[in-house]
């Protein structure tokens, strides 16, 4: 349930060498790393393709239609930050622009990513202000009603707290848990690793039938060949 | 409740210079500068990134899998319009390609806004003719019943009349009122200067905050700093 | 119904001149050859644009987020495949990477369409594999589950028997039953020579309604002008 | 587009008896009876079945997750009157509930017909007051921004005018032109007769084929029959 | 690929005694008897609660917004058969009413699988004809174009041949092929059998994870208890 | 982040007063009385009309396809509690059915709140079992996968602790978490009294507009009136 009309200022970031570190590795071998878990849903889509990022979550939680906590958030943006940004019920109204993205690139955040709509698209990639949304809208928000600063939100059907380390690219969005950041990152540095070895075989006509040994268990499964 | 089978011939297109001039300031400011109303649900999105167009609407009805309308509307096309097409109900198919595209063009149309699917996107693309769609689809249509041109349409849930002005980029698609096109105009290029000027405080480092003055109504509202 | 845990290993694989000849038509016109049927649901949608291919199709039916039956499938692929993968669910994980990508390109497989999703969308643009999916998702599969392999399988609610033809571009996807694919060529063809025609007289300013010869048709339909 | 911040008092109500007269015709006869259009998107349910009604639309435009003109639209309703409510953007939230139920039925309000959600649906049931929304949502709103009072809406796609005659129920929700109601009635009426004369003769074994005379068209269509 | 414009008269219906028998079982059990297959999409929903039928398919094809081939189909039904109808594009206008509802029962149909929009759903419910659409619409159609009668159709998802055994109840829609209808209809009396004795062991208190004996491969694949 | 494989058996369930008290106050009041907060995304619908109940909740993660984690569930569960059931992606097959439920009623459990499908909705009906559910579907699970119980998951967008209280009725789901559920109680009853005052005043034609002294803000606002 969430805590309304509170800003935490002092959060707890994820290490910096982590939380900097897994942009390179992508959301695919990060989630797979992390057990398969994390994962914002799917819906959640660069506004340009391309983009990779990491960084450290700050939280914010919006009122439909009204955009008035971005203002707030803008603040306690740190460099190296993503803010993250839920909305209390479904909308797809443009929360964010061109004007809110130079004032977050300012306070040297990395990134948004925002359940809900955003606009200035094009302006946006000329900045390179990298932006993960539900929806693209012109329309524009109100500013009446309270929500809060890193406070732990769902967004996209996805726990996060502030702090938490977040990686986006082409693929979605990941959350990665401040604590667990330095071991996920070595964990998928090594899936890494191994993906590259496993590729050169596969490149070369080496099946993945053979390379994962699955033949038995498929036969065990009772898979049958005709012809 | 829509009148079917009529052509109108003679439409009251807004004045010129509005219609010509709006394209430059995009939907996000023209949108604002109307008092955030006029603007096509999100769904509508462009077929290629990077189009920013705008003219005077010359509308059409559809039928379900039934373009026949389109070649009636193209008649009717004048150099600067965009043609506006609304369909009886929800249908993706593809009604419209690179052959009507070319005829389009012919005419003088700068873009089609469809409340349904298109097709042969890649060529639309090599001709440089924008369309804005809610669908993608190689799927044809027959031509055996009538719609109208030129009446009123809801489109994307917003209501165009025959030579309002729509303006639309990558951010969607708003339709201004004829009436009001030249105030509007006025109205989003007053905005956009001050938008300038925002621009460049916000990306000096001042905040939203202290820019709009908007901590004492964030405290009267009840906003709690923690830490 | 589906036969579940058998992998078909011969399959009659359509002409390969028409199975070759039909990408460069494209899905719009092979489709309208067919008399308008065959196109698989317009939400599978390119993960890049500008992606044109035919191919024989080799089919898989895979269960939610199990995608141990993508290895199975490697096997039987030839040169000039297209693999086109159903799911005995509706699901959005993310089936299919750059290693799979790997292997199948190293079979000698011209595409993936896959009604779930895919992953390393980045990757798979570098390597130029197309792939046509319903959604993008950094999650994987597990591999615990059969489907089979060579059955005709419901993709996107299009009918897919192996040794089809499948014609994909920015457009859609078409499946073009094997027996029938040498006369689709034919027609295709046909078609396209005479829109070419059709398109120089359109860009010339001659009106659909006079090229086509709508207006008696839409008079005794009962279509009125006015002003 | 919409104005903003005004209620209109005097609004021209439909002919009472037209208005009244067309409930029991239901919304599939009236659809027909003018010609398939005025239909609101078939997303609008009723929150129960088997209700059925019509009266005279009194309009309302509201900003989303805010229902403060529900409250001002209430004191313009007259006896005989449906509310009709639009939303300047997509939301769900439960604008509407039992005690605004309870004002609007003692104003003399027949029903609801909301491009939202609504909630209390089971006292709404208990009290006797028919609902047709989109959404149903316990969530509710906040009462800061002004929308507008008997202007024209568009409502669930579908243009409506205040005094419009609205018809409602399991099967949807038509829209009737205040100017065309009593001609609306008298051709529902018409086809509601021709309708049971053709019910006797389907259910006494006629085809359809045969009572339309539809056997020479389908043959000139090129229907063929097999085995 | 569809064959149009063709009816099909001659079709192999399943053997009557299964057809009629697997109403009883549900579609819950007759879809794990068949190995978890054959179901249509769930968004096809009864338009009534409590409806639990099985029969034999005749099938059609319909155009988009075109009911014309309802007609052609009705006389093709034999008592005991259900109809079941595909689109060649996704529709949700209203096929199917009282009308037609009277023509089939007059023609022994038990009921309709449509894979789109039906109307008059309160009278359809006082007659008794059981209904599973995806949509409810008082949209009419146009009777224009050819579809075709008996083909195999690809109805939500699922390929139903002509005379096939469709079961459908609050549950959803079932296709069993005709040629194991006899064989799935055992299979479901068996398993319904022992679900009985289950069901009396669940509610004395017995634990699934005894009865099917889980603990031992939920320890292996790796759980662990806390607390 | 989910832990996957753990079954966490000591949980510190809410205040059972409250946890029972709650129910009949409804989700609207509840989720007014938490200050529109805690409440499920409104896709979640109850699988019959009329049912309303409150308990604590038991939580449990799933995999796409697989119900295994929920015959683990049934173990953890005490009298007085609702099972909360999250799936680690979105998937609408029919995870429940009368089995379960006849299992999970033998322990004591009030209902089911599950993101997902499920099956045997009208003997669930029959037995009385309460389930909240975002689709109906026949498919089946298989049982090969581990997830969780009693870990936080996120539930149709919303955060549930093992513990917290569940309310649940025709609008919907909200969970209070444990903590403050005595509170909420108190809260909420107090509003349910001061809304039966408002509910007379209404129904004896007072406007909200006066009762809640609108009129004031209304005008500062710049409402206009007009005729």
């Amino acid at each position: 349930m969430y805590e309304l009309g509170v800003v935490y200022r002092r959060i707890l970031r994820a290490d910096r060498t982590a939380a900097d570190g897994l942009a390179v590795l992508g959301t695919a071998t990060v989630h797979e790393a992390m057990g398969r878990v994390g994962l914002l849903q799917p819906f959640m889509r660069p506004i340009h393709a391309g983009q990779q990022v990491s960084g450290t979550a700050v939280t914010v939680l919006l009122q439909p239609g009204d955009n008035w906590m971005l203002h707030v958030v803008a603040e306690q943006i740190q460099p190296g930050d993503i803010v993250v940004a839920a909305v209390t019920s479904s909308c797809t109204d443009g929360y964010f622009g061109d004007l809110l993205a130079t004032s977050f690139q300012a306070r040297g955040a990395r990134a948004l990513v925002i359940d809900a709509g955003v606009r200035d698209v094009k302006t946006l990639q000329d900045m390179g202000f990298p932006v993960w949304s539900k929806a693209i809208s012109a329309k524009g928000c109100i500013k009446a009603t309270l929500g809060s600063v890193n406070i732990p939100v769902v967004c996209a059907g996805q726990l996060v707290h502030p702090g938490d380390v977040i990686v986006a690219d082409d693929d979605g969005v990941v959350c990665v848990p401040a604590a667990r950041a330095t071991q996920v990152l070595e964990a998928a540095q090594k899936r890494e690793q191994l993906e590259t070895e496993k590729r050169a075989r596969l490149a070369s006509g080496v099946l993945g039938l053979d390379m994962y040994q699955m033949r038995e268990p498929l036969e065990k499964a009772g898979l049958r060949y005709v012809g």
